[in-house]
């Protein structure tokens, strides 16, 4: 068997991004982590932890997390049979990755009756819905949400339904800039709002209007920033049907140009043997995500 | 003087987080790009790229990408004055780290005039409130809002207001949980939820009542996400006042226990020799954020 004190060492100063952080969570002295992780990278030879801020795994370190990842989800299923193996410990924690426009929308209400009906805890990673998969490789992950459908080698993707985005600006942003009824060019000369460098929405949405090249862009990493500054007539954007209902009923918000929104699909990912607790929760979202997303 | 087509290449790739992209906004091939940076390094005797993704400045690296932020903003001076010198390009970006609680609420508003009388677009970073000023000691932003008082070198701070935050749930949670008017110790064995491994609002709260130690939490790096779970029954946390005017005005979210909300003070960070743009943004928002700040 490996040595799962110096596994967990890892897992704590990666979780915890920092050897302090790592070591007060375990309940350890820093210098004890420190001497886990260097016993671990001796018997195997590399190193597992770039020593950056925060520390990130090696790929052997990202291999080590993903077991360590697997092998709680497990021991909990575990315990759930033989409670007597149950130290009283804290709720579960399960770490998952989703894009940050779920989180701000469908995805609470999602997961409470599941949170609240096992004790469990999460753990929200953000990733844009294209490259979120990159957390699960890593082992960083138990799950991700996802808009790619492809699993990946031991895990299974399944469809929960789309979110639509449509392309928004205030009723004022429209007036001064795009005159009213534009033509689609005017909206590359006008800054738009992106999320970030991974968030190509605002990109597709020109090029469905036949639009290409470089455009000016605010760049704001935070859903709600995002509403803001629309609202703010800073830009146009393209934002999540389901973030801005009040907006769109009141007229506070509408479309800069008409009938072309973008269905994103999310696809939930989950590993094959990540134990009953995944199982479960995979179940209730599939059921359930139909109610906020379109399918 | 420096060679600024091999500075750009550096900023470009940091900026836009990788060499493809970077080549992208400059309007090379990504080969162009790689020889800029390898050409800096061989003059320079020493790496500024850490070949990492994104990629990451070295120690001199920052220092060059901190010179060319401050040297852009001297051109858009010159600019002003000098308006034959103005290539007709694209509005200018200045970034700027924040903390998430500040984009998701009042900063909109408070740049929104100086955004649209000055055609600049923001490129916001994020940082907790305690750490924000690394961003601007490793010269990736202009200027930074944080908690932390004292300028760097070369910089100066102003005081911009309190955000007010307080310990919020849902009447529903604390029915559940926390039986009505409870003694605060039942707080420590419910799940709060935290924003990141930075984020200490939720120990200093517990503290105030004397509570120490470790207690179950969700994270959620998503201002809205935050108040979607606390909504959902999940979990007590801090928010801000700002954030949850309607909520708290409606009773859908109440204090968890009288009296105790935490003023966080927020600082703006800016270069001394920034020039006239972030002069005048520095202005508008010391004159602006008492409106929404507590001062």
């Amino acid at each position: 068997m490996f040595d799962y004190k110096l596994l967990s060492a890892l897992a704590a100063v990666v979780e915890q991004a920092g050897f302090d952080r790592g070591a007060q969570a375990l309940g350890l002295s820093q210098s004890a982590v420190s001497q886990r992780i260097k016993l671990l990278e001796a018997r195997l030879g590399q190193p597992v932890l770039l020593r950056a801020t925060p520390p990130q795994p090696t790929e052997v370190g990202r291999r080590l997390l993903n077991h360590v990842q697997q092998v709680r989800l497990l021991e909990r299923d575990l315990q759930g049979r033989v409670p007597e193996l149950d130290e009283g410990r804290l709720p579960e924690r399960l770490r998952i990755a989703l894009n940050s426009d779920s989180l701000a929308t469908w995805w609470p209400a999602a997961v409470a009756p599941f949170c609240t009906g096992n004790a469990v805890v999460l753990d929200h990673v953000l990733e844009d819905q294209d490259v979120g998969l990159k957390r699960m490789r890593a082992g960083e992950v138990a799950a991700c949400v996802c808009a790619v459908e492809r699993p990946l080698a031991g895990a299974r993707s399944q469809f929960l339904g789309s979110m639509r985005y449509r392309a928004l600006a205030t009723p004022a942003f429209i007036t001064r800039h795009l005159c009213g009824d534009p033509p689609a060019e005017a909206l590359v000369r006008v800054p738009a709002i992106v999320f970030g460098p991974d968030d190509q929405l605002q990109h597709r949405y020109l090029a469905s209007l036949g639009l290409s090249g470089a455009f000016s862009h605010h760049l704001c990493p935070s859903s709600e920033g995002f509403v803001r500054l629309l609202q703010s007539d800073l830009g146009w954007g393209m934002v999540p049907e389901l973030q801005v209902r009040e907006e769109l009923a009141s007229g506070a918000l509408v479309d800069v140009y008409r009938g072309k929104p973008i269905d994103v699909p999310l696809y939930w990912h989950h590993w094959r043997n990540g134990g009953d607790l995944l199982a479960e929760l995979t179940q209730q979202l599939t059921r359930s995500a139909g109610q906020w997303l379109v399918v």
